[in-house]
């Protein structure tokens, strides 16, 4: 069987939880642990409670709702994604994989569809990784990938904890922020944040694993002197070296794979002053590929860069890498029903190996995962301009519902 | 007739001053209009009055003490420099300028000489521009290269208006903030904040004008996507861009002329995320050459440059002359004289042109102007590391005061 959502409860779902953290440009500033954030999951908790879900809270903030199945004691399905957004970001990334999985256990509901196993769904912890770090915190916590008590140690720019802010906004729960049972399978459904699906005309995308990526930083030490009276040839322009290193970056993806990519996405000068050679320059680099070598091999030679850099400017420099995440294979299990429910719907897919990290990639490690994406017009992504049209969200919706009845149903009965 | 100075008392008056905003790593923090100026602007209308001098302070702050001259209606001759500091900087730039005025009329009082002219010594208010832009502010107001109201109405990064500043630390005076006589000439001792003396082995430096300039930013705008899922051929990243043209800004000098000097002081990034391609980047220039032809060809090539970078990247840009100052030639009376006392000295000398602006530049528009250079150590400033040994500030200090005598002594009798 096939279910069927309701359209314009989607889109009046979305338009509603679209309030919550509201910007003037149309788009959402709703940081982890905010007052917006307490506000969307107050709203979430009545929504769950309308929808005759059991509600509970974990030590972490993860909110989980729950269905219960035919068989209350089978590993039950999971089903989310995250409601908090980037700073000034868009309405859709996280909310729409949160809201699609709100629409499943209505539409169950209204069908009177009992699956053999439970349907949980979620709202996960700081999936963005703005206020607090590491992105995919909520999530990899639950997953067994972060230290709990390390993560409420974390604080924010204000030097908040983030334990105080889990107080603040009374999100601390009392349920262990683990997988209590086994769980059968994780779907979620996300924006691709890329301009893959949109620009070949595809109606969802089917993800079959996430890229891995190396993140770090680069801190090349020169001599700050008077940027008049100091010749070129004394100088020691801890700045000249950062922009050669920005260049590297730019250049190094096409070496290695066409599904390579690498960002240097922050620049710190000191002292920074239009009159000063600079001292002090930190940059930081991400690079990302399905394949772990690549990374690897990238990893490799933005080293070799900030040493050649330097070389050239006579600057010190010393690099930290900060994270090194293992390239995401998808098992086959959830993958399939999600194509399944793909065909079903005669919909244009591609599959594709997520650019981004998501709450599915902790998932990954606890039970069969997979993903819908949903096309990004233009791939824009943590902006006001970040857009989805309603269709597609419908249709990445439904194939995400329909994905999940398939796994829910598994081993038991649906009428 | 040539007067020797008191050694051991300029070595304790500079060691006094550095007392005002010391930090601990032996360095300045005397920003312009500060607690720190204030105290030590106390401080030098002490010496003034004690030295027997009468005191003026300008409705810019600017602190005049003068000494009158054989004839008071001649033209006065004027000495100084600066006492505000850079942020974190060294007890030398601009200071030493300052105490050895002081201890010129110190020892002319000591010495009982009469001078033809009046000689005034002067502190400028905010040469460095740190807190408060431009640089050379108070002698730029008062040679008449800047409106004295526009210049009120500056702000700091806190918002507090440099007319406000002045009032809270009681040094908005009530003499106009221009030359209410002709002067006959103006004589300025400064650390060369350069390389050049010390590698030399040169005791002092004549300076015979100050390098022109152009100063300004480049503002790329790119677009801002998730650094995950954005192929490499679907990005505009503004810092690319940028980066592109900081390598340019370290080229350009090399091909057009051995004194030419460029630099990136400056960078800034939108959003400055790691995860995030950046959507925009500012860079600013800065060139600088004795040549004016030199300086404008710089313009030029930096404009083509940042034309480049924003083609290469795909991105847009636009261009902002911030200001530009022409180079400056002193004419020949006031340098001969230091020629002069640097001769009678036997010290060993270069004529230079300064690399570095200094309140000297607006004076030039106003009188004969003469500088005095003693060596940098390293050639560093406008750091704690900033270093100039007794012994050269010493001679620096006699051949400004020899100098100085010779002018003010000119058309009037010395006993």
């Amino acid at each position: 069987m096939t279910i069927r959502l309701d359209r314009e409860r989607l889109i009046t779902t979305m338009k509603e939880q679209a309030e919550y953290g509201a910007t003037e440009g149309g788009g959402l500033h709703r940081l982890a642990l905010s007052e917006a954030d307490r506000e969307i999951r107050d709203w979430f908790v009545d929504q769950l409670k309308t929808a005759g879900l059991s509600v509970r809270i974990d030590e972490f903030g993860n909110i989980f709702g729950r269905r219960e199945g035919i068989d209350s004691d089978a590993a039950p399905l999971l089903v989310g994604s995250h409601l908090d957004s980037q700073p000034n970001g868009g309405i859709y990334d996280g909310a729409l994989g949160v809201v699609a999985a709100l629409e499943l256990v209505r539409t169950l509901n209204d069908e009177e569809i009992e699956t053999a196993r439970p349907v949980e769904i979620v709202n996960w912890t700081n999936e963005e990784g703005s206020r607090f770090q590491p992105a995919m915190q909520g999530s990899g916590v639950w997953a067994g990938a972060h230290d709990l008590e390390q993560e409420y140690a974390k604080t924010d720019d204000d030097g908040v904890m983030l334990g105080e802010a889990l107080d603040d906004i009374g999100y601390r729960g009392d349920v262990p922020a683990e997988p209590t049972t086994d769980y059968e399978a994780y779907l979620e459904l996300h924006v691709e944040q890329g301009p893959v699906l949109a620009e070949a005309g595809a109606d969802i995308g089917i993800v079959t694993g996430i890229v891995g990526f190396t993140w770090g930083s680069v801190t090349f030490r020169g001599e700050a002197d008077h940027s008049g009276p100091t010749p070129m040839h004394h100088r020691r322009d801890a700045l000249v070296a950062a922009a050669d290193l920005i260049t590297a970056v730019r250049r190094i993806p096409g070496m290695l794979g066409e599904r390579t990519v690498g960002t240097v996405g922050y620049v710190d000068a000191e002292p920074n002053s239009i009159n000063i050679i600079p001292e002090k320059a930190t940059v930081t680099w991400g690079f990302r590929d399905p394949d772990d070598a690549i990374v690897e091999e990238a990893y490799r030679r933005v080293l070799a860069e900030a040493e050649h850099a330097a070389k050239r400017e006579g600057v010190d420099f010393d690099t930290e890498e900060r994270m090194r995440a293992p390239a995401v294979t998808f098992p086959d299990q959830a993958v399939d029903s999600v194509r399944k429910a793909a065909e079903t719907r005669d919909c244009e897919y591609l599959e594709m190996v997520s650019g981004a990290g998501h709450d599915a990639t902790h998932l990954a490690s606890v039970c069969n995962t997979g993903m819908v994406f949903a096309p990004s017009e233009g791939g824009k992504s943590h902006s006001p301009d970040e857009y989805t049209s309603w269709d597609d969200c419908y249709e990445a919706a439904t194939v995400l519902a329909n994905a999940a009845l398939e796994l829910a149903a598994d081993g038991g009965t649906v009428k």
